[in-house]
C-alpha cells in the first residue's frame, strides 16, 4: 500500500485489493465445500446391501474429487495473481465477478456429472457442460491475469520475464480444456481424468513461479 | 483508527465497524453461493434428452445471473459505503443487520421465480415478491449510507460533494425498480432482464466515486 | 498483543483470540445464512394460487425473523465478547465450541418450527425443543463471558463496575427465556414472538456498553 | 514474516501461510456448519407425535455431535500447526488441500452413519466408512506436521523436545481409530462414542503444548 502512484491519472480508477481478495476466498471456500451435498446413495438401495451402493456411486466421487481439485488450483492460481497485484480497477473488479459466478455455478455441472456418468446418452452432454464450465473458469482466470499486466496493476518491481513466465503458466491448461472437449464426446471418462490430470498439474508447477514473487514479497512488507 | 473523535459525546456511541464488514462479507459470500443449490434438472426428463432439459431451465439460469449480479452490486456498494466508514453505531448495525436479513432472504425469492417464470398465473406474483426484496434490499443500503451521513459517521476529510455523489449514485437504483415492480405485472420477463441491467449498471459507475475514496484512503493507513 | 503477562504461570495457558473469533464469525454467518434453505413453498400449492400459498407460509417466515435475530443478538454479545478478552485458554476454547455446536444446530429446531407451528398438538413439542436450544445457546454465551471474568482473561485495564454492568445485560435475556419455555406450553405462537423481542432487546442496549469499551480500545491499537 | 531466511535454495519454494490459513478456516467452519442440513425428521412421524420422532432421531444427533467434535478438534490441530509454521512449500499446500477434501467431504459419511445407525447390517458398513474417513483425515494432519518438522518449514527457534511434544501428542489418536476401526464391526455404536471420545481428548491436551508456542509468539509480532 505504501507503494501507490499518487500521480496516478484519474482514469485508471486504482481500487483496494483486500476486500476483493477476503469475497473472493469465501467464494471459492463455499463452493468448494458445497461439493458434498451431491454426494448421496438412494435410500432403498444402501438398505439393501450399502457397501455396494456405496460403491456404486463411484461417478459421485471421482466429479467430488474433480471439482474439488480444480477450484483448488483456480484458487491456488487466483491467490498468485493478488500477490502479484498492486492495485484494483474497475474492469478487474468486474471479471473476477464473473469468474465468481462461473466457480460457484462449478456444483451445478458437477451434480449433472455425477448423475449421468456411466449412463448413456445423457453421459456426454453432462461431460462437455461440464468441460465447458471448466473452460470457462480457466480462460477467466487467464484474462484477469492478462488484463492486470496490461493494465499495469501488478507490482512495477516484478521483472518482465517472470510476467512472461507466469502468463505462460496459466496458458496451457486452455489447450487442454479444448482438447478434452472433444475427446469428452467419444470418451467421456476418459475426458473427466483428464480434467483431473491438468488440475493437479496446474496446482504442482505454480509454487515454481511463485518462489520469486514470495522472495521479493518479504521486503515489501 | 488513529483519528477517533476522543471527545465524542456518550449519546452517539460509537463502534468499531471492522467486524461488521467480515461478518457482512461473510454473509454476503454464503448468499450468493447458496443460489447454485437451487439449480437443478427433474431426474426424468434429464435421461430422456439432457440437453433439452438443461436449455429447458433457462429461467433457473436467468435468476441466477440476475440474483448474483444483485448482491454482487449490494456488496460493492457495502464495500464502498464502509470505505467512508470512520466509526459505526448501534443504529447503523441494527441497519446493517436487517439489509443482511433481505440478502440473505433472496435466494427464496430466487427459487420461486425459477420454479414460476415461464408459467402462466404465478409468474407474475413470483416477479412481484422477487422485485419487493431486490427494492427492500437497495432502500435498506441507501437508508445505511444515508444514516452514515447524517449521523456524521463517514471520514471527516469527505468532502460534501463526494457525499452528494455518492448519495445520488446510490439512489437511482430505488426509481429503476418501483418502476420494474409495475412493468413486472405486464411483462414479467422484462422485468427480470431489466433488474438485471440495473444491477450491471450499479456495478459499473461505482468506481468512479471509489477512486477519490480510496486515493484519500492510502495516508490514513 | 501488547499487554501480554508474561509472568503467566504454565497452568493458566494463555492462547490466542485471534483464531478462534474468526473461526466463529465464519460458524456464525454460515449458520445465519443456511437458516434460508427451509423456506419453500410445495409445488402443486404454488402452481395453483401462489400469492396465497406465499403468505400462508408465514409460520418460516417467524421462524426465520425470529432465528435471524436470535443469532445475531448472539454474534453481537459474542464480538462484545471477545472485544475484552485480552488472551483465551482451554477451557474458554472448548466453551465456544460447544457455544458453536448449538449456534450451528439452530437451523434444525428452526425448521421444526416453520413445520409445526399452526398445527395441532405438535406445535408446543416444536415451540418446546426451540425455546430449549434458544436457551442453550444464551446461558453458553452467558457462561463463556463469567468464566473469562472469574479466570482474568479480560483486558486488566477494565473496570469492575463495566464488567458487573455488562454480565448483567447478558443475563437478564436467561430468565426470559425460562418464562417463556413455560409460556409456549400454552400459547406456541406468543411464545415465539416473546422470543423474538428478547432477540431485539438484546441487540439494542449491547451497545450502550461497548461504548466505553471501545473507547478504551482506541489507544491499545 | 520477518524471520525469512533470505538465504533459502531455491528448491526449498518458500510460500506464504496468511492465504492458506484463511481459505482452510473458511472450509473448516463450512463443513462443521452444513452437517445440521442432515438432521431431519420424516414429515409423517412428526405430524402424529412429535417428540417421540425427534428422539428417534438419536442416530442422527449423535453422528452430528461426533463429527462436530472432530472436526473442532482437527482445526484446534491445524491452527496449531500454522501457529509454528513460518513458511509453506509446494508439498504442505497440496497436502493441506488434500486434508480439506477429506474434511469437507465428511458430511457425507456422517449422512451415511446418521441414516444406518440402529438398522441391521447396513450400521457395520457406514460405521466402517465413517472411521476410515476419520482415520484419513487425522492421518493427514499428522503428515502435514511431521512434514513441516521435516522440511523445515516451522520456526527455528522451537525446541526440539518442545516439536517432539507435539508430535506425540498428534499421533495416539491414530492408533485409537484403527482400534475403534476393528472394534466397529461388532459395536457399531460403541465404537462411534469412541470416536467422539477421542475428539474430546484430543481437544482437551492440544493446549499444552500450545502455551509455550503461545509465549514465544508474543514477541515475534
Amino acid at each position: 500500500m505504501s507503494e501507490e502512484h499518487h500521480q496516478a491519472p484519474p482514469r485508471q480508477r486504482r481500487l483496494r485489493t483486500q476486500r476483493m481478495e477476503a469475497f473472493s476466498d469465501g467464494v471459492f471456500a463455499i463452493a468448494i465445500t458445497l461439493l458434498v451435498l451431491d454426494l448421496a446413495i438412494p435410500v432403498g438401495a444402501g438398505r439393501a446391501d450399502l457397501l455396494h451402493a456405496f460403491l456404486a456411486q463411484w461417478p459421485s466421487y471421482l466429479a467430488y474429487v474433480v471439482s474439488f481439485s480444480t477450484i483448488g488450483a483456480i484458487w491456488l492460481g487466483h491467490s498468485l495473481i493478488t500477490e502479484y497485484l498492486e492495485q484494483a480497477d474497475g474492469v478487474l473488479v468486474r471479471l473476477n465477478l464473473v469468474l465468481l459466478l462461473v466457480v460457484s455455478f462449478l456444483p451445478f455441472p458437477t451434480r449433472l456429472l455425477a448423475q449421468y456418468l456411466s449412463s448413456d446418452d445423457p453421459e456426454r452432454v453432462a461431460v462437455t457442460i461440464y468441460g465447458l464450465t471448466l473452460l470457462a473458469a480457466v480462460t477467466l482466470l487467464s484474462l484477469l491475469w492478462r488484463y492486470a499486466v496490461r493494465a499495469r496493476l501488478v507490482r512495477s518491481d516484478a521483472g518482465d520475464e517472470e510476467l512472461v513466465a507466469l502468463t505462460g503458466r496459466l496458458t496451457p491448461g486452455l489447450a487442454g480444456y479444448v482438447l478434452l472437449l472433444g475427446l469428452g464426446l467419444f470418451k467421456p471418462v476418459i475426458a473427466v481424468i483428464g480434467y483431473l490430470l491438468i488440475a493437479l498439474f496446474v496446482i504442482i508447477p505454480l509454487e515454481r513461479a511463485r518462489r520469486s514473487g514470495h522472495s521479493r514479497r518479504v521486503d515489501s512488507r
